[in-house]
């Protein structure tokens, strides 16, 4: 059994948990948060919730930490520091900054002989490895990445720090007309706006200006200015009953050619909970790291860098004959 | 430069030489023949055609041999038998033969400090790749596989081989109903009628009972009986302007819970030329061997024991920074 920590309990925290608890060959040993641990109520009996400050005592008690805090502040200082001390998971995902995060966390597994996958999930994770895997088979070809229907919890968050807005959820809509022109194959050029719409629903306070929040919002630069964004205002009661989920999902499209012949690759992921599967990607990823460390490696990984066997927790043997 | 060859020159022989030829970091060296070497015309003006009898002086030459035979005889005697000189790939799609196969280019690779990769291709390859990624972050689900619409070269053959057959083409079709509730999360059993029908195009020859035809494609144990197919009769020249080329494709369709939440994964390919596809991955898993073999590593291996980053020519700045 692999004994799992978790440090961070939000949504991606308990979608972790409950990935582990599904997993045979994984048990949750404990759950880490900054906050007082008697505020956290988690949903395993068996493992104990304690305060972050208690890790470094924990080496014995913990295979594979996984970090569920945020890629803005919390990962590039958490990664490097508990890779230090444990084979460490982490979500990663401001493109821009992988680099030196993966050199942090790479000289910090390394001086202590432990791995430290970083940017795991989804998107970095399942569709980067789709990319790759589509690039390296065919090298004269292109790849298109469509993200949703799906809701985007930091576009949401932006909508909910205009004044005058109580709550707000926004959906990352594909155009389906771009879908439909890369599938053909035509490998066209798409700006932005002609790859995704976002929907916006808001719940405004009251006596709020509402078309003042619209503008708002539509003219966000960056998260909605440039993109054909629509804004609808329902009531909490509304929002709380119909978009209360966070399902997500989306897809990687490559299209290549040998000589003549054209090839479509498509790789489409749709999720009722992106936490929950993303959690889920995070634990096989943590089986992976327990293995590979077993075997002697260390250091900053991606999930490029992982043999797809090492993810499962069936063996070489049961793979080949079930699955290949 | 990885120095590639080739052994054997059907339909996959040409489609690896076009892939070697389009990847930046492999050349051709030679193809190896069992046939005379004259009689064989090869594409690239810089690579030699020599007969498989001299490959064991070949072994400074050639840093990668793909064999490009058959399943059911050539490769479970050929990729043993050349893994003992060579890192060496082969398609073996026998899937109940699999773990002998596998056992048997271990023990020559592993004694000669060689890679053999075994089984690649789309499937097995990238599907099975598929399945295991899915199965291994959502252990709550079901793969369901669906092949085409494609030609199946064994069926095609199959109905070659009646009497009165001039010549014919089988496509493999999926049930579209079957397809869709799959999707829909359902979860549904169903049987082999249920999830393919088959297309034949058969050109009769002048005088043959067509009904005798139609009746024993029908009825033909493993192949056709278990089918609902459909035979219809064209002329040579139908078959050879609209029914010559050999486009395949298919999808992996994996439907996982976690708690309450349904998650579905789809990879689905649509290839214009299965061989040149087919041939373009093991042209990747050439490089993966290759690149594997020189950090040490030896013995039988599938893509499941590849991680994902040797397959791609660029390097792990490159990958990390373009594609994660």
């Amino acid at each position: 059994m692999m004994k799992i920590g978790i440090m961070g309990y939000g949504n991606l925290g308990r979608g972790v948990e409950m990935a582990v608890n599904a997993n045979k060959d994984q048990e949750l040993a404990a759950v880490f948060t900054r906050r007082d641990p008697s505020d956290v109520k988690i949903a395993t009996d068996s493992a104990k919730v304690l305060s972050a400050d208690v890790l470094p005592e924990m080496k014995e008690e913990i295979d594979v930490l996984i970090l569920c805090g945020g890629s803005a502040t919390d990962l590039p200082e958490m990664t490097p520091k508990y890779a230090a001390m444990f084979n460490v998971i982490d979500s990663f995902d401001t493109h821009a900054r992988i680099p030196e995060h993966f050199a942090a966390v790479d000289r910090a597994a390394k001086a202590a002989g432990r791995i430290g996958v970083i940017s795991c999930g989804w998107d970095p994770g399942m569709f980067s490895l789709n990319r790759l895997y589509a690039s390296s088979v065919l090298p004269d070809g292109e790849a298109y990445t469509f993200w949703g229907r799906g809701v985007s919890q930091g576009h949401s968050d932006a909508i909910r720090r205009i004044e005058g807005v109580a709550d707000a959820r926004q959906y990352t809509v594909p155009v389906p007309a771009a879908v439909e022109r890369v599938r053909s194959g035509e490998n066209p050029q798409l700006t932005t706006r002609e790859k995704h719409t976002r929907e916006c629903f808001v719940v405004a306070k009251e006596g709020a200006d509402r078309s003042r929040i619209e503008q708002e919002i539509k003219s966000m630069p960056n998260y909605f200015a440039d993109y054909d964004t629509t804004v609808t205002f329902i009531s909490q009661e509304e929002l709380d009953a119909k978009h209360k989920g966070l399902p997500h999902g989306g897809s990687v499209i490559y299209t290549g050619k040998t000589g003549e012949s054209r090839h479509v690759i498509e790789y489409s992921l749709k999720l009722d909970s992106n936490p929950e599967f993303t959690g889920s990607v995070l634990a096989a990823c943590a089986r992976a790291a327990y293995r590979m460390n077993r075997e002697g490696m260390s250091g900053a990984k991606t999930m490029f860098d992982i043999a797809p066997a090492y993810l499962s927790p069936l063996s070489g043997e049961e793979i080949r004959a079930h699955m290949l």
